[in-house]
């Protein structure tokens, strides 16, 4: 298992846009093999530095390599304006 | 309850410096009231922009505010230098 972790930097004003176009990744995303689960995460202070993170866990790096794949053949999902994902893998290396 | 997510951005040959640092401030701050849980994720990928994410849960925003009040009372846990920690507190906006 591992989580991906998606920062984003949402420009003002472009919040409601950055989770419209996060929806329908997800609806996509969410029906391919290895999903485990998501969830996007909003700040409280709307002036954060990254105002969205999502938090999402898959079975495996292929299992994410091979959706992300398919999201991009579908070429149905437009970038949303001045929006910057930084979406890497990870796993947990210290805990309690 | 609030999530603590704090993205830190780390020069080469700093990481082990930053999960030691990491882990005196979680020594510190689990044993503040309102704390939840933890857990401190490393990239897959050593050249991600954000080599560590540290994901925390926290019964409310003020439990967190008074437990970094304290931890730099304490003035026990310098920064490491070079790492740029992003740290804030969100909630979720959107899940399956």
């Amino acid at each position: 298992e591992v989580t991906l972790i998606n920062v984003f930097e949402v420009p003002p004003g472009q919040r409601d846009a950055a989770i419209a176009a996060w929806e329908k990744a997800r609806d996509f995303l969410q029906e391919q093999p290895g999903y485990l689960s998501t969830a996007l995460h909003g700040s409280l202070d709307p002036q954060a530095r990254f105002s969205l993170v999502n938090i999402a866990r898959w079975e495996s790096p292929a299992h994410f390599a091979d959706a992300i794949a398919a999201m991009r053949a579908a070429g149905a999902f437009p970038p949303v304006d001045g929006v910057v994902p930084n979406a890497a893998l990870y796993e947990v290396v210290r805990a309690e």
